[in-house]
Order: structure tokens, then sequence, then C-alpha cells
């Protein structure tokens, strides 16, 4: 293809950042040329500055980039900036890039409930990227800031959003069951949470409500309306390495049936499935009828871990039980990151 | 002290069977006599017929005991026989000795839900054991039958109990987060759970809301008028060895303040508190307050694993959130079998 | 290709069976056509009997197949039988097969030592292939039988063979730490190893230093004379999924350098390899260079699971210490059986 | 009782910190009443100040002390500083100490292969002490200066001291497989560890032979002529909480029997033993019997953790092969800092 889009990715040598280089380095259309990380790795080879840790190697053409820092000067000749930065340097560095004219698409918290700032979960919220038609105006910046939710709302929103027009949701109740790796390769000590389970992750109640409701939102006057769920989140920490699971209880009034749930959330299918993005599943949700399932070390492989598993489910009286799960990395960041560049792209928003 | 009991064990060598063992060995005025186990242990040692897996030694006076069979004839000259019986062996055994004449105290499924039988968890439903004074007549027996609950319904029926009089409880969302310990030694096969979460547990979520329901209803007219919860539970197997959690959401109509269900909790006391019994716990349930507790590996230690650990305490709009946690062996098993003997003699049944 | 090899597997819906099952269902000319498993799943389909654990689905045209016996009559139209039947059921059943004229390629450990079976690591010693000559006269058996050795032996003779001209061994001290996976899917319970190690493997420390000297035999007058290596290895298991290391300190009286022990390592190229077969890893020895390598979660993969990767090394003195990683379901088992399989075709035993 | 030894402890809030305060709260004469921690901590008090994992809630009479600096000021009062302190911090601080005058015992690495200062193991060579009778001498220091070796060193020198008489040891080859806490608290992420094993340690293959030779040393004349054991060590970290294992292969030219090694290792008892000291277990070595052990869910709490579990003696042909397992916290580090200074008293060193 002559005309790829060139991108930088900032958080190159972090988890999410070696998945994003995994997965760039097989892309048809997206190339990654520049890679950023912090400041004492500038001017190291990326081979030498990152702790890679993906089973495969290092991407061949990756490894022997330099370092560049996080300043428009090593960044001014990319089309995107894809951002994996640490959520407490995010907000400065990304602000600054895209006031100095570049277009972000970032995994970090920051700015993601700005109500111009577009929350991508591809598949759920597409047409929330019209509200970059009138980002540049409200906000005064040259560039665009694109936002993906967080990886634990990223997952479970995916078997709510089908069944919007199913069913009334009265309230939503959740325990969540996330892996270490969400808490980032160092972020949890196996001394803390080998056998244990941890029933708290800080911050994480808080922001799965609120982005779920904003990407759940609906487009009113070039502003994003936010859904209303009520939503009761418990989040635990479990010694798993990869895979965010939800226990999802719904509660509604109406009557519906376990089959037209199942087969909803099986034809789920939106636009970046219609276009056939190179990054999207073929199946956003892959419904499961064992019992046992899904299961982490079994179910987060489909698509590449793009799609979403969910099993168990179950009616009983005016509750929908459901179970998700899906891999943090991928479907909750590195992939939706890609994806989402994939439907600017699609969409014209380059 | 004169006048010990005198009891046999049945199903002495599992994991349950061996904590008794261990509790049993340091018991002021209960002896451990005589110890069953499957046919082909019969006439070995103690010690040479068991895997012991509890960190000190096998108590000295049990290591050289015979295993009996689990006939009549093997315990008639015992007071109580205690069993630890997996459940699809204990309906035959225990009716047979029942039906000759002795008492039973059993940790098994079978009879749990039966009409005539208690089901005790001793701090939540001690006056149930005056089911007793009936069940002989009613059910044409010699002996006495006595149930201990599911180990996941033992723990959760612990907050839940101490919360009757101060909300109204409209419905319950219960995840559960098990122990590997809680399928028994063998159980879980390493490659199956190790790094995993099964979010499944066979038969468990028929007998939670069941269980719960009997032991919280109340005598009248020499029966026990179940209580009717609505409880919505979903069971889930960690890799954890010890240590059953429950995240409980409490949904009520009623306005409630958080500073009284942690009073309520804390001050819950019954009668084995009241009446000092050896293996009551000075306080039933722990309430802890930093934000990241309970844990399997911290918070199972609180008066010999016979306390309840509860966290997490938080009012949100008309919902009550609570986390749970019980040893499984010992609050969930063993030791409530101890402490459900305690209270019968206390209480004249012996 | 026209003339495809037609195998069926014994033991098919075991952990190595199911290893097997995978790498048969992409072989360019190996094909599998008939699936055998334990008396009470014949007849079901093969989807049906299996409990698959392979992250990929099973290959469709397996799916279906039925299970089938291992009676000669279900084996008679096949051109070779694979064998992952446990050691324990093994004996009879493949003896039976060999007797009535089938051609038998087995991983179990009866017949190993057997002076006129050859037990094959194909880069070790292939040559013993040539046992087959006088195979059928010695044992008056209308068939073939063909070993491959325990996956331990097949992993710790890898970086030794090549060592053999550059220095000569005086004694080697070997201990291993064993993944579970070597032990059978359900061969540990979760509650014996999770955070345990357990330092002693029933029978093997027998099998290693019996079967790496068979191996390392040479052919004289048509028999093989084992080599006369004294080993003392020590076995554990350690709470690892899939992988076997073996640290092994070889005592030598020779001049030597570490240099050329690593370049005989790197090099190490044999038949296997000359002739390009299929399941041949390009470099049967992967030689890591870091200090903390190899590691079971990054160090398995390196050729589909095919080479053993070799790191620490180190000369003091006369000794040399390395330390060697390989997948003992694949370099240890299914693997090393279907390359002895395409051995066989090459020279011209089949 | 009237003389109690007042002791401050620095590094008081890492694991091996916390193990100590806990094993002095219950001490007869040894009273810890300075806790000193990093100079952010200084003022809080104890309890504010650490994150507190041991089982048991921390002592009363140390949760309320303020945590002190590092600073002589802060020690003066004190009869003996107790140091766990990390080794890159150790060794300035606890230089000034000495040179100020105070006596410190110590855990951390610096100093430990100093001529002057002993390196005490108490079982194996409390006679060292008497280095401390030249040491203010040599040194020009006004305090004294005590070191513990390593925590594998000193759980593998212990069954090796009492075969000194019985066999002559020509080489020793070891892998240990450690635990992760010997690399503190945070030491390791769950991501590296979990399900793996990493095959080195820095810094670990150098200490072991030096160190153990060192305590195996003979005085002569005022000074400590080392032994000159030739050890080949591999070290390897393994996903396991606590204990340190090493599997030793003994190399001799003696004929010896294996029950004179198991009857010297039984018997082995020392001055600690023999004075009864308050934490000295009554068996510094246990021997087992069963094949599987020792294994450090099992067998890491004989006498408190004070002994060290050897199991698996066998003898091929010269070589003796034994596994020793030992605490790591305990017997490796707080353990035998406070044995070290129940010797000082009993030998009047203070």
């Amino acid at each position: 293809m002559v005309d790829k889009i060139k991108v930088s990715l900032l958080g190159s040598t972090g988890m999410v950042g070696q998945k994003m280089v995994k997965m760039l380095s097989k892309h048809p259309y997206i190339e990654l040329v520049k890679v950023s990380a912090s400041p004492q790795k500038i001017g190291k080879k990326y081979k030498d500055a990152v702790k890679w840790i993906e089973p495969e190697d290092i991407p061949e053409n990756i490894a022997d980039l330099p370092i560049v820092s996080t300043e428009y000067e090593d960044h001014k000749d990319v089309d995107v900036v894809l951002s994996a930065l640490p959520n407490e340097l995010a907000e400065d560095v990304e602000l600054k890039l895209v006031k100095q004219g570049k277009i972000v698409v970032s995994n970090a918290s920051p700015f993601r409930m700005d109500p111009d700032v577009p929350l991508i979960n591809p598949e759920i919220n597409w047409e929330h990227l019209e509200l970059l038609k009138y980002q540049k105006l409200n906000k005064n910046w040259s560039g665009l800031l694109v936002k993906n939710p967080n990886c634990t709302a990223a997952i479970l929103s995916m078997p709510i959003k089908p069944l919007e027009n199913l069913i009334k949701v009265k309230a939503i109740y959740i325990t969540t069951l996330q892996a270490v790796s969400g808490a980032g390769y160092s972020g949890l000590p196996f001394m803390a949470i080998e056998g244990n389970v941890i029933p708290w992750i800080k911050g994480e109640e808080d922001k799965i409500p609120k982005e779920i409701n904003k990407m759940l939102g609906k487009l009113e006057n070039s502003k994003i309306k936010h859904a209303n769920l009520e939503i009761h989140p418990t989040t635990t920490r479990v010694p798993v390495k990869v895979g965010h699971m939800g226990v999802i209880n719904i509660v509604t009034d109406d009557n519906f049936d376990e089959k037209e749930v199942q087969k909803a959330l099986e034809e789920f299918s939106e636009l970046p499935q219609k276009k056939n993005l190179p990054t999207a599943p073929k199946k956003p949700i892959i419904v499961l009828k064992d019992e046992d399932r899904p299961q982490p070390v079994r179910d987060l492989q489909y698509y590449n871990g793009m799609s979403v598993a969910v099993g168990r489910i179950r009616r009983e009286g005016n509750v929908l039980r459901l179970i998700a799960l899906g891999d943090n990395l991928v479907r909750g960041a590195a992939g939706i990151t890609i994806l989402t560049l994939e439907l600017m792209k699609e969409l014209g928003y380059l």
C-alpha cells in the first residue's frame, strides 16, 4: 500500500506498549516509525531499552529504532501519535502534543471524561468520533485527542451494549476478578498476590460506571448525553496474569428470554466488523455454553484477544446473570487503540 | 474433667477430618476416641492411614489409634459420632447409625434440607436445635441427626444475620471467590486452576440460597419457617488454598447508616459467646477498615479461624456492599461441627 | 502429496495425545486417521471424549472421528500406530499390536531398555534405527517397535551430545526442576504443589542415567554399546505448568573453553536438520546469553517447542555448568515421536 | 528479669525486621526498645510506618514506638543495635555506629568477609566470636561488629558442618531453589516469577562458597583460617514464598555409610543447644525419611523455623546426596541474629 499511516508510540516499552509494537509490526497500513520512552532511555536502541516479555522476538524493524523523547520535535513527521503512557504522566505530555497540532490516540485516563473528547470502544460507540468535528473549536487545540477506556470498562461494556434494545436495565451489580497485568508488569509483588485475593483496586470502582455510561451515551446536538445506568461495581485482584473477568447481574423489569440474550450477543456486529477493519474481531462477543467457562487460561485467544468471551448466561426471575472475560492488554488496551485509529481513517478523521 | 464427651469421627483422614482431629486434641471436654476411614484403611494405625497435611504433628493420642469401620459396632461406646464424610457416602452411613441410636453431628450435605433436621451454624440459629425434641418421633429414629451447612453458606450467612433487624432485604447479589481446598485435597489439579479462575462450582449456587434461608428461618410450632430472601449467587473458584470470600450486595428500601451496619457486625454476639463455649470466637465477626481487606493470606486466623472477617462496607444509595471472608475448613466445616456439639451439651441435648 | 502416511494414535485424549493431534493436523505427509482412547470412550466422537486443553480449537478433521479401541482390528488399515499411552497400559497393548504386524512408535516406558528396541531422540541417535533391521528376527515379531525416551532424558541429553568430542566427561551432577504437566493433567493436585517444591519424582532418577547412556551409545555389530557416563540426577517438581529444566554440572579433566562449548551447542545440527524434516527445529539448541535465562515462561517456544534452550554456560576449573530447558510435552514427547516417524520414512524403515 | 538487654533495631519495617520484632516480643531477656526505619518514616508510630505482613498482630509494646533515625543519638541508650538493613545502606550506617561505640549485630552483607569480623551461624562457628577480643584493637573501633551470613549460606552450611569429621570432601555441587521472600517483599513482581523459574540470583553464587568457607574455618592465632571446600553453586528462584532449598552433592573418596551420615546430622548439637539458649532449636537438623521431603509447605516450622530439614540422604558410589531446606527469614536471618546475641551474652561479649 502506498499511503501507510505513520505513527509514533509513547510508552513503547511498557506491557501495553510492547503489545502495540507487536500488533503494529504486522499491520497492513499502519507503520510504527518512532518509539518513545522515559528520558533515561532516550537514544538507546529499542531492543536495549525494553525488557521484552512477549513470547516472540522483538519485530526486526523496531528492534534497532532509537528511543525518542515525548517532545513535538520528535513526532512532527508522523501522522498520529499513539499513547500507552502511564496515567500520571499522560496529561501534560499528551496535551502539549495536541496543542502543537498532533493527533493523539491514547489509553491513558486523563481527559477520558472531558465532554469534548470521544472515549472510544470501537464496537460500542464509534459514532462518538463525531465529537472530533467540534473538538478543535471548543478546545482551541490545533490537534485532536481521542481516548480509549479503562481496560475493565472496555471489557464490561461489550456484553451490555447489545442488550440495550432487548431489556430495560434497572441496576447492574458487577464483581470483577482482574488480572495482575492490569497493574503493570511490576505493579504487584509476588509476595502480595500469590495464593491471595486483594478485594480492592484503587480508583477502578469509580471509573467503571462513569466510563461505561459515557460510552453508552447518545450524540445529541454535537454533545454526548451520558447513559444513566445504575452500576454497582466491586473490583478484586486475583492471582492470574492476563484476563479481566466480570460477574454481571443485570436487574430489569422486563420479560426476556435467555435465548434472545444469547442471540443478541452472538450476533453483535458493528461498523468495525462491517468495514472488515484489520484489527476488528469477526465476532466481538464469543458466547460459550460450557458451564465452567469462560476461563482466563482458555478463553483469551479468540480473534487474537480482540473478542470478549461471555458465559453462564442465566435468567433468574427479573435478573440476567452473565460472566464476561477479555484480554486486558489487547481488548482492554493495545487492540482498541489500534482499532480506533483504523476507524478514524475509515471515517475520514485523519 | 470427669465427664468427657467421648466421640468418634467418620472421614477422619480427609482435610476436614484432620482439622477436627487437631482441634479435638486440645479440647477441654470432648475426647476423640475412635477414628473411622474408608474400608481399605481399617485396622491400620491412624498415622499410617492418613496423609497428614496440617503443619503440626499428628496429636500423639490419635497417631496410634486403629482405623475403624463406619458400622454401629465400632461406634457403640461413644456418646456422639462426628462426621466429615464425603457427601456421596454420608447418606447411607449416617442414616444407619442414627437409626441404630447414635447421635450424629455431620458436615455432609444429605438431610440438610430435611424439615426435621436442624441445620446449625451456631451463632446464627442455635435455637433450631429445638427440632431435636421432635425429631425422634417424627422420623422414628432412635438416635439424633444434626447437620452443619455447606462451607460457603456457613460463611456468607454470618454478616447477613446481624442485619436482620437493621435493614429489610429486597435482594442479595453475591459473587464468591472460593478456595481450592473447598473441593478437597485432590479436588482440583494444579493444571486446571493455577493462574486461572473457574467461574462455576458444581451444585453450590443451588445450595447457598436454600441453606441460608433455612438457617435464617424462625421456629414456629416446632417447625422452621424458612426465610425468604431473594439471593442471587455466582460461585467461582480461584487459585487460593484456603479461604472463601463473598462479595455481597444487599438491596434494600431503607435508610440506613454504614456506621450502624459496622456496629451491628462488630457487636454481633450470641449464645456461644455468652456461654463462653470453648470453640466459640470472642468476636464472630471481625470488621476490617483498611480498603484492601479482607485477604485470604492475612485474615483467616482470627480466633483460630472461627471468625468471619468483613470489610469494604459501603452504602451506595439503597445498596449495602460488603465483603466477607472465612476459613472454609474451620468456620465452614470442622469448627462449627465441634461448636455445635458444645451447644448441644450446653442446651442439654446429649 | 499422494502418498500420505496414515497413522492411528493410542492415548489420543491425554495431554501428549492432544499435542500430537494438534501437530499432526498441520503435517504435510502424516495423516491422523484413527484415534483411540480408554474403553469407556469407544464410539464417542473425539470432541465429546476429550477434555481439550490446547488453546486453539480441536482440528476440524479430527473433532468428529469416533474413538476406536486398541485392538488390531481397529488399526489394521493404518501404516503406523503412534502411542501416547500411559506407561502402565502400554506394555501389553503395544506388544500385541507389534506381534500382529503393526509398526508402533511410542512414548511409553516399557521396552525402552530392551536391547533390540531403538530408543530414539532424533538428533542424538537417529543411527540407532538400524536396530530395526534385526528386531523382527531377534524378537520374532511381525511388526516393529520404536521407543522415545522419558521427557527429561530427552531434554537433558540434547546439550550433552554435542560435547562428546569436545570434553571427556568424568561425572555429571544434575538437578532438575520439572513442570507439573510431566505428571499428566491430573497428576498433581493444586493443594500439593502450589507454592511448593516436591524434591522427588517417582522412578525418574533411575530412568535418566540409563536412558541417556543408551541414547549416547554406539552401534557395534548390530547392537548398541551403551555409553558409560556417571550421572547423578536429583529430580524435583516445581509449580510450573510446562517446561523441564536441568541444572547440569559436567566434571572433566580437560582444558576446554566456554566459547567452544557455546559454539558446539549453537552449531549442533544432525540428520533431521540436514534433511530438513518437517518437525525438525532449524536449531536443536538455542544458546541464550542473558544471565537469567532460560525461563519456562519465555523460552519454550523456539521452533514450536522442538528446541532446547541452554543458558548460564560457565567454566569453573574443570567443571562445566550449564542450564537446559525444554518443552516436556513437545521436545520431551509428542514432537520427537513425530520426528522419529519422519526419520523412519526418510531412512526407509516404513 | 532485672537485667534485660536493651536493643534497637535498624530496618525494623522490612520482612526480616518484622520477623525480629515478633521474635523479640516474646523474648525472656532481650527487650526491643527502639525501632529505626528510613528517613521519611521517622517520627511515625511503628504501626503507622510498617506494612505489617506477619499473621499475628503487631506486638502491643512495639506498635506505638516512634520510628527513630539511624544516628548514634537515637541509639545511645541501648546495649546492642541489631540490623536488618538492606545491604546497600548498611555499610555506612553500621560502620558509623560501631565507630561511635555501639555493638552492632547485623544481617547485612558488608564486612562479612572482613578478617576481623566474625561471621556467625551459631551452631556452626560460635567459637569465631573470639575475634571480638582483637577487633577493637585491629580496627581501632570503639564498638563491635558481628555479622550473620547470607540466608542461603546459613542454611546450606548446616548439614555440611556435622560431616566434617565423617567424610573428606573433594567437591560439592549445589543447586538451590530459593523462595521469593529472599529478594524482599517487593523484590519480584508476580508477573516475573509466577509459574516460572528464574535460574539466576544476582551475587548469590559468589557469596555462598566464600561465606561457607569462612564459617567452616578454624581459629588459628586469633585469625580465622578459611576452609577450602570446592563448592559449585547454581542458584535459582522458584515461585515459593518462604523456604530456601539446596540439592547438595558431596563428592568424597571415603567409604562412608548413609546411616552414619544420618546419625551425625540427627545428633548435631552445639553450644546453643548445650546452653539451652532461648532461640536455639533443640535439634538444629531434622532428618526426614519420607522420599518426598523436605517441602516448603510442610517442613519449615520445626522449632519455630530455627531448624534445617534434611532429606533424601543417599550414597551413590563416592557421592553423598542430600537435600536441605530452611526458613530463609528465620534460620536464614532474624533467628540467627537473635541467637548470636544470646551467644554473645552467654560468652561474655556484652
